[in-house]
C-alpha cells in the first residue's frame, strides 16, 4: 500500500514561506553576503526557522554535532523526516540546495527533481540519490512512491512544485509550522491554487512555547 | 492600571479575514441574495465563520435560544466577550453592522466608532452604546480605554482598522483563529502593516477539532 503524498513547510502568520526572490547564487556567494538585499534575506529567513536550528535532531541530520533541544518541536521535527521514503522537489530547489547542503545532504532517501534537463542520477554519500525527472510532475510522483515503498512521499518544495501537486490535487496532507513571524512580502506558500476545488480538514494541530504545527487533509471538490 | 488592547479574527490559512470586498448593501438586501457574487461571499464567509455559529456562547450572545456546543472553541469566544470592556470599530464595519445586527447589538459594552462625521450617541438595548469619534483613532483608543476600565479594549475590524492600529504600535496582543479553509482572493489581515516595526511571540496556542486558536504578543522594534 502506497504511503501519503504531504507538505511540510514553515509559514509565517501572513503567508509566505520565504522572503522575497533573490538570486540564490547571491544567498550563497561571499560576496552576497555583504548585499544588504541578501543580508536582509538571510535575516528573514533565520526568524521564520528560527525554531528549527537549536533542535537537537536538526543537528543530528546536519551531522552538527551532540546535543539540541527535545520536546514537541523536535519530535515532530523528526517524525516528519522517518515518515519520509522519498522526496519531490523543483529545480530551483535543488540548484539552491546544490550550492548550500553539505555534502552529505540531508535527506538521506531517493529525491525526484522535476526538471526540463535530463541528467544522470547524482548519488551523495548517507544515502541521498537525486534523480531528475524530465516527464512532468505526475511522472516525478510516481517514481518516488515507487521508491518510497509505504513510507510517505514528501514534496519538499520550494512553492511552485508545492502549489503545482496542490492544485493538481495529489497531495493528501500538509503540515504547516506557523511561526510568530511577519514577512510582509515575499513567496506565499498558497499562491496559484484554485481553493474552490479544494476541501481541507484540521487533523492535527500542537504548538510548542514558539511555534504551533498544523496539519490539514486535503480533499477534492 | 489599563487593560491591554487586543484583536481577535478569524483567519483563512492563507491569511485573509474577509471574502473579496462587495458592497454590504448588496450583501444585506434581499435583491443582493440572488447576485451570484453575493452569494459567493456568503458560502465563503460561512466556511470561515463555520466554528462560531454551532457554539452555546454564540447562541446565547445573540439570544438565538438554548443549547449550543461547549468545549475549547466556546470557551474562547465566551472569554474574549468577558474580557471586553469596551471596543473600537472602523465606519465601514459600523455601517456593515448597522444593516445586520440585530436590535440588541452583540457588544453589550460601549463601542467607538472612528469616522470622520460627528454624531450623537446611539444606544441599543443590552448595553451597547456606539459613540462616534471624529478626531482620529488615538482619541478613539483613549476613550475607549478610560470606559473599559481594568478591562480589555478589543480593536473589532474591519481590517484596515485593525491595521491602523497594528502599525501604529497600539495593539498589545491579537488572537488569530486559523481556520482549515482557503480564500485565494479577498482582504488580507496583515497587508500594509510593517513588518520590520513589530516583533511577536507565540504567547497560546491551542486547538479544537476544528480550529486553531493562536495568540501572539506584540512588542515594537
Amino acid at each position: 500500500m502506497a504511503g501519503k503524498v504531504f507538505f511540510s513547510v514553515t509559514m509565517s502568520l501572513d503567508g509566505f514561506i520565504a522572503p522575497e526572490d533573490v538570486p540564490f547564487e547571491d544567498v550563497f556567494s561571499p560576496e552576497g553576503q555583504s548585499d544588504p538585499r541578501v543580508r536582509r534575506w538571510l535575516a528573514k529567513w533565520s526568524e521564520l526557522q528560527a525554531w528549527v536550528f537549536p533542535l537537537r535532531f536538526f543537528r543530528e541530520n546536519l551531522r552538527l554535532g551532540e546535543g539540541g533541544e527535545e520536546g514537541i518541536d523536535n519530535d515532530i521535527a523528526r517524525a516528519t523526516f522517518e515518515r519520509t521514503g522519498a522526496s519531490v522537489m523543483g529545480r530551483r530547489m535543488f540548484d539552491a540546495g546544490e550550492l548550500s547542503w553539505p555534502e552529505e545532504a540531508p535527506f538521506h532517501t531517493p529525491v525526484f527533481v522535476v526538471t526540463h534537463t535530463a541528467r544522470d542520477p547524482w548519488e551523495r554519500p548517507g544515502g541521498t540519490t537525486f534523480h531528475f525527472v524530465d516527464d512532468g510532475i505526475k511522472s516525478a510522483l510516481d517514481r518516488a512512491q515507487e521508491a518510497a515503498g509505504d513510507r510517505d512521499v514528501r514534496i519538499a518544495g520550494g512553492a511552485e512544485t508545492i502549489q503545482r501537486y496542490l492544485d493538481a490535487g495529489l497531495v493528501d496532507e500538509f503540515s504547516l509550522t506557523l511561526a510568530p513571524v511577519l514577512f510582509g512580502t515575499g513567496i506565499r506558500l498558497f499562491d496559484h491554487v484554485d481553493p474552490d476545488r479544494l476541501a481541507l480538514t484540521q487533523s492535527r494541530s500542537e504548538a510548542s512555547s514558539r511555534v504551533t504545527h498544523l496539519t490539514c487533509a486535503t480533499a477534492r471538490r
